[in-house]
């Protein structure tokens, strides 16, 4: 017996629930768990559904969905549950994030295969052997001849080619100190989690806990967004905080942030890799926890 | 058009979500919202749907929903959403939670119509009229001759009275600080809910708070659960916590305890309202958020 | 016997614990409760300091205060502890806010003494009453001639005849929706608290919960801070937030956010009443909690 | 300069403030972190406070400090800030909290120096030896002879010795699943924190995530304590939460709750390890933070 993971979204009207079930259960399947959205606002209808079925073939699944599929103009995508997600995770130096996403995954609690870890520096490569996942040094330098080697566009086409060759579904921006270009953005779409290391919207930008200090604020945050060209300002997946004090300094407020951001990172990256995560018009996330 | 929530819960096997989906899809029915849970322990299936139908005949719907749910043995109900539920209130002296409930009553943000505030006191008289709820005091006295004027047996007789006259679906015991018979919680099974000032199973039983400060938490907290004969073991609805102090005293813990009290009450008969809590097998809730 | 609070802001150097502990120890005093900060970014110290002394004349205490206050250049305060402060709150037509407020004062949890609520709206003139509270409707018209009947400046002018009428030492904002121009911030720095129903400094401005639904933040919160000329900038001395999830509606981030709001603002009042909160070069603050 | 941190417990009565600050102004210190808290129901005052000293030597601080110890009765101690405490963690094979103290200690995060890792299992060698630090394994065996190579008693007598020989301050329970002796215990009062996986009082004893299931709670929560010869009864350090649904399944908790653990472990063990926890008769803690 298989248990498959189906999610979907299409333009929101009757019968859709009734047809995916039916067709579903014409596979003589039983759904454990589903669930549901409709955004009144841009009347897209979402979708993801658990359901355990008999015949593993994923050919006569999908021919049973897609008619269903047409019909109703549906996105829609088929995965067996708790299958590894292959992903890439990109660190500059520092290490919380890497050790925590690494240790989760030794762990059976997080269902990605980290099949490359990439960064600009060599300060973590000892933690990458350590649990046993290959480490790809990509240098960058603002001394490199544009296009160059060392140049962020090199860095970018070999960061391609990786996702290629290891045939990765998602990119992971662990604290990754460089800007992407709105190229590869686009070209990776809804496959690239970033965390900021505040609670977005505010304290766009550079060093947010020293602006979060500067302001006086009482909760400092993190927030795990898919990347896009427009910095800071993609669909969030989740967000929390942590209350601090007058008297804790900027390097605390950094201590103590550190812990939010794995644990939101953490959380966003299990959610998109079980198929939790759909994206609403390319602004806001429907998370179906 | 006419927006129905049926709930219901049946032996778990293949094919229900289809049978319902299909049955209100029959309807011109649009499932707005759904929510499912196949408890494995026990293998009880439970399940909340939201459904717009422009026929607003319920016998055409019921009539429609029938032969599935006798096909299945299921437990079902359908109401219409929004629907204000006639709520009995029950307190003693304290007001803060009785406060709390007639305020979201009056914003439109909780769908009860509180049909009577009942009180072994006088003193929360002023605010139940402020509020235009008709106000009954049913004194108990441990003086009284059993089963006579002022005993507990004739309270609850007369709170069953009233129950009967206002057509109330649901008691809430809002820090009404007397025992219930076991003959009333059976009476009322699954109709009252009580908020317990602790974070149980933590500190059952009387002062709470003091308990809480001997042991010297570092989080106090607030359930509310429906009751039965088995004090302070009822299913648990909602619960919450707030963090404390060495320093907090007694009576800060209390008036700390009691915004948490007012809130999980708050949420918990919300939720109640709107039939979003099934009860397992007695022992746990299914709470469809 | 008394019990007194002092808090003090000074230059920071060696010495001010030991010379206000030594004062207080000469007058017989027992030092029950003192906190203390110095704030290395701008050099000024800060501390708070409950006492309790047999002697409750006033006069002596700060005779005795004086000399260590003008040798260390001080500002400082002194109160006896648990005197209610007087103060004054605005509303427009919201009633969450005045309704906590006027329930905590009255339940002991609120070291304040409401003598004026101050509206340009009616309608929340029952609540007033029904607390005993003196309204007073002030009302603001657009369409009002500059600074005649019904303008902005003639009702500041009122609501400064008020303060001074009532000898108020405080005005709360308690969702009071107008805008106060620069002089009346100035006239009342430091004793204004303004709740801000976001997380600031995100969604500054209007319609905070409209713009966290479309900016699809996963927590809303709440912010009480200094009113100040600059508008949602000034120091901020508490916020606190909720989960909330992709469905939530508009109006549903505005029920639960109003939950956050009120209780944010009444620790806001709290703290500020108990001179718990003491502003850092004007732009953070510091809380003694 | 020397930053020294003064923590002392007492007798409450006047002039304990003033003597301390007297004392430290005669030697030019200037105080720049003070708590103090006076326990009203058992008498007991509490306080630590951080100084800044030009004078580095110890013997002349402690010579100035010993008199008004003398005369107040003072139980105290004197540190200076920042210096890493002798640590010995134990383990059993649940390995998060272990890497998790570990990356902090090297992220200087966490003021301790972990001198010995124990384990009565091998399994977690691997990663004490990524960190560098040594491993011990002591094996627990039920078939041992009392007193014999294996047995318990053995086992406490090499832990006994290894405390002994690497000089260490604190012994971590970070779950290590044996339970210890009433004499291990009483041996090492005070200087052993343990790591309870829920919220205690709730829950004591075994497989507390199965009970918590099983009861249908809302939050489930873990708790670090001083161990004590009465088992989960220790003095509370800290605790924390995290909300759950009707969904989760005991394996879901347990990895949810080992977020839980980690955090409120790491933060008992940085608090104690900086001189921030004071036992209050043995029952309570006094957490100045």
């Amino acid at each position: 017996m298989t248990r498959w993971v189906l999610t979907l979204s299409c333009p929101d009207r009757p019968g859709i629930v009734a047809a995916v079930a039916g067709a579903l259960a014409g596979l003589g399947g039983n759904i454990t768990e589903s669930q549901q959205f409709g955004d009144a606002d841009t009347g897209v209808f979402f979708m993801r559904v658990e359901c355990e079925i008999d015949d593993a073939a994923r050919d006569r699944v999908e021919a049973v969905l897609r008619p269903v599929a047409t019909s109703f103009e549906m996105d829609w995508s088929l995965d067996v549950v708790g299958r590894p997600m292959r992903t890439v995770v990109m660190v500059s130096t520092a290490s919380h994030c890497l050790h925590d996403l690494a240790h989760r995954q030794r762990a059976g609690q997080l269902p990605v295969d980290i099949v490359a870890v990439v960064s600009n520096h060599e300060v973590l490569r000892p933690i990458a052997e350590f649990y046993g996942l290959p480490f790809h040094h990509v240098p960058v330098s603002r001394d490199a001849a544009p296009g160059g080697p060392g140049s962020k566009e090199a860095a970018e086409a070999e960061l391609l080619r990786l996702v290629e060759e290891t045939g990765a579904e998602l990119v992971v921006l662990a604290r990754y100190m460089q800007i992407l270009s709105d190229d590869l953005c686009r070209a990776l779409a809804g496959r690239i989690i970033n965390i900021h290391h505040s609670f977005l919207p505010s304290f766009k930008g550079a060093r947010p806990y020293a602006q979060a200090h500067r302001r006086g604020v009482k909760l400092i945050g993190a927030t795990a967004h898919y990347a896009t060209a427009d910095l800071d300002e993609g669909p969030i997946i989740e967000q929390d905080v942590e209350r601090v004090n007058h008297d804790d300094s900027v390097a605390e407020l950094q201590a103590m942030g550190e812990d939010v951001e794995r644990r939101v990172l953490a959380r966003a990256v299990r959610w998109h890799a079980e198929h939790r995560v759909l994206i609403d018009l390319g602004r806001r996330t429907v998370v179906f926890r």
